[in-house]
């Protein structure tokens, strides 16, 4: 690990840019930096094209926020290359974690445009850990999106991640994994991701064993005497000539001695050669032996191969997923939404942009689900202030927060909010569900949403909705920056 | 940290397939663990149709394999998951790096189908550590080769690496913003990666900090009057007409307290605003002041901006090369090129596939870069058997490996062997430089190829040879292992 060789007192608390601790210093410096402040996390468009994402990452955000406290060393190289008073270090040195985080929770459905995390507390802590929160949550929710969009293609065939091995160094694939588990994934090839989360692991062999045997006979007949679950790679010679009849002769000799699950293909044409391997093992009597195929998939090779006929059962899934190859970012940013001002009152924030959607939403808020009692299916999600609760309303007015004349009314609806105690003042008051009870909150919550959202091409939009009054606070706000910026001249 | 919470054990020796630590438990069991093996990485297409990779990720690896052992708990999960026997679990518990590894030194340019590490030793132990080398390096590799593409882009302009909140994850935050600064890149905004690698960091302020106070102006005099050295963040409010005329104003105010180095665009058109920007600062004195520009930039929009006159002094590039967007992986194989037989001699060993590029050149060999002398550039690098030296031929034959109609003769050249001893038997035998050196070994290789395979667009091939007797081996081997496939009839 990095930490052991490089810096014993290595720890996730420098893991944020540098100008997050020069504004600390300004804000400390000012008198300002205990200021009560609210920041929340969303990001502006759905990874993929994709009608939704899945959310994931706090889990690595509590670790982190449960190990928030600077080293000696840390103080020591802040000091010497930012030259930083002293007062400045010691408050530093003596910084306890005092946040407030409310966020959706892990398996969460998450839409562009609300808020999915919500940090609040004094403004220099919040400031110092934006970096750390989008670096987990942009990427793991990320993955754990790619993943449930490779689901819906496979249906119930087995899916097995592989990726290790072209992941975007160490921490990627283990975290990438467990995303990947969450969204619909059955098991991993990495062991440590294994140890840590309690992921099923996979995997039998590669060419190298076939290799390091004298023939490919002897290879397998190596491997089915070390092993009760055979799968044999069989491409490493001449699949359909050599690798899966070698496979078929192995599992007859073996007979009872070994479970025969199948054979891997590694390359070629996935759906031709998968037919052909389809018929020798059927011919032979192995009609249970089922067929894994691995090499560059993703949900859309996948969709055509399964329309091509492929005789495919389990799938493994590396670079594509891992890595979310055709879209490696998610925009996840983090924005001040309310500051409290001199006078001990909260002031709510707006960035105002050219760019209309870039449009932030001031204020503290709150994300409600709406449900349908009827179809219990989805009928949106509705953006409050923090302190509206739709339950409050026997009939709830949604409108589209650009093009208001699209709306609805909603009645007999369950509505519940996605934002979550997790911290309080500090404290860790959530306590985390297993992984396998995450994976299975996801799958609920992809069951509550309409097919429509969920096709992998062109999904229609899913509503998110601002309630009237943080709709007309919002207009408000803009106006007031407007004028403000044209009296000054500048 | 990870380790601390979760796993007090946790290390890379679990981070791994598992179909390494199976067949490991083959070799094993069928007593060939011990037998001595090469592997060789190299991967078959320079990513981001570049015409070279910068080789980055050694650091990383020989960090790894000083931490080469097995816990107890990791044992004990191997011991429950997969059901080995105990001599094996026994053997993992007293098993010593024994490899041999010889790789490219980090900043040496590196070029498809050529091996840019080698690993010899104990099978078991080559198979063991395939995974975890291949996740670094393909990484490490991937995000210098995109550095140096937009280095090349921005010329003796400013480059920083912003990238942490979109990085995928926390590793590839650290080790790519060190690859970037081999690559070409002069500082991080990641205060760890500063810590730990000891490059330059770099930082002002955000959108945030303007809003904490009242004003942009106040928020401006407020960091003034707590940093020496300020770029102020002009785009909160309206760039043109509350940003830069609020900075200018702040600067003359302080005056010689401050340098006011200059003023950061993070949204809006950069071609049009960066030019009145400059319009504005020129007109108020301030000549020396600099435009930082950050907002998705890659080689391709910097290249775009600059063909515009755009007036940008500082490229700030996070997303887009963080995550090496337009191809977020490299893929680097590791593949069994010897192994040892029962007799104790070495076989070479090669994987046939149906694709000819994709069959894999046998046996351990040795990489040459040939310079031409009266140069000082790069002819082309010659890939040998391990035991050939090009500098016993006064001129050299190369010849393309493929169509071997191209080739030519080339006398009065310097060679130097590109794979060096790291390890030798498990010792780690080479010193490692400091990253200030690898950086300015990088520059130097580049110096060392000509612009033609440096252009960002349809670079000409940079010439990978096989030596005479490589290519006559390679042939001859291909040929033996397809009669015998045939013979057999499978």
């Amino acid at each position: 690990m990095l930490n052991t060789n490089i810096d014993q007192d290595d720890s996730l608390i420098l893991h944020t840019d540098l100008y997050e601790i020069n504004m600390m210093y300004t804000y400390f410096k000012k008198g300002i930096s205990e200021r009560n402040a609210v920041f929340e996390v969303f990001f502006r468009k759905e990874p993929f094209g994709n009608g939704y994402a899945l959310n994931a990452g706090l889990s690595h955000v509590i670790e982190y926020l449960n190990n928030f406290h600077f080293s000696e060393s840390d103080l020591q190289y802040l000091k010497e290359q930012e030259n930083y008073d002293d007062d400045f270090i010691d408050y530093l040195r003596n910084m306890k974690l005092q946040l407030t985080v409310r966020s959706a929770l892990e398996g969460e459905l998450v839409f562009a445009h609300e808020p999915i995390m919500q940090i609040e507390g004094p403004l220099a802590q919040c400031q110092l850990v934006e970096t750390a929160i989008l670096n987990i949550i942009n990427f793991q929710t990320l993955i754990a999106t790619k993943a449930a969009r490779i689901k819906v293609a496979v249906g119930d065939d087995g899916l097995m991640e592989f990726g290790t091995r072209r992941a975007q160094e160490t921490d990627a694939a283990i975290w990438g994994t467990r995303a990947a588990y969450i969204g619909g994934f059955d098991a991993t090839s990495n062991v440590r991701a294994g140890k840590l989360f309690g992921i099923p692991i996979s995997g039998t062999h590669a060419h190298s064993l076939v290799e390091s045997f004298d023939s490919e006979y002897e290879a397998f007949k190596a491997y089915a005497e070390t092993h009760k679950d055979c799968v044999f790679l069989v491409d490493t010679y001449d699949t359909l000539r050599s690798g899966v009849p070698t496979a078929i002769k192995v599992a007859k000799e073996m007979g009872d001695k070994i479970n025969f699950l199948g054979v891997r293909i590694d390359s070629g044409d996935m759906a031709y050669i998968s037919k052909k391997v389809r018929k020798q093992l059927d011919d032979a009597g192995f009609r249970d032996a089922k067929i894994f195929a691995s090499n560059d998939l993703d949900e859309k090779t996948i969709q055509n191969l399964k329309m091509q006929d492929a005789k495919i059962d389990v799938w493994g899934i590396g670079t594509k997923l891992i890595t979310a190859f055709d879209q490696p970012a998610l925009g996840g940013v983090y924005k001040l939404v309310a500051i409290e001002d001199e006078n001990g009152n909260m002031r709510d924030t707006l960035k105002i942009s050219s760019n209309a959607e870039k449009v932030s939403t001031p204020g503290k808020k709150q994300v409600w689900r709406i449900q349908a009692n009827s179809e219990k299916k989805n009928e949106g999600d509705w953006v409050s202030e923090y302190d509206e609760d739709p339950r409050d309303f026997e009939a709830l007015f949604m409108f589209h927060p650009q093009y208001t004349y699209i709306n609805k009314v909603v009645t007999d609806f369950t509505a519940r909010p996605l934002l979550q105690t997790i911290f309080l003042e500090g404290e860790q008051v959530y306590h985390e569900p297993s992984l396998q009870e995450v994976k299975e909150f996801a799958a609920k919550n992809l069951d509550g949403l309409w097919d429509e959202y969920k096709r992998s091409l062109n999904p229609q939009d899913y509503p998110v909705d601002l309630s009237q009054r943080l709709y007309d606070h919002k207009m408000n706000l803009i106006n007031d920056i407007r004028s403000k910026i044209m009296k000054r001249g500048y």
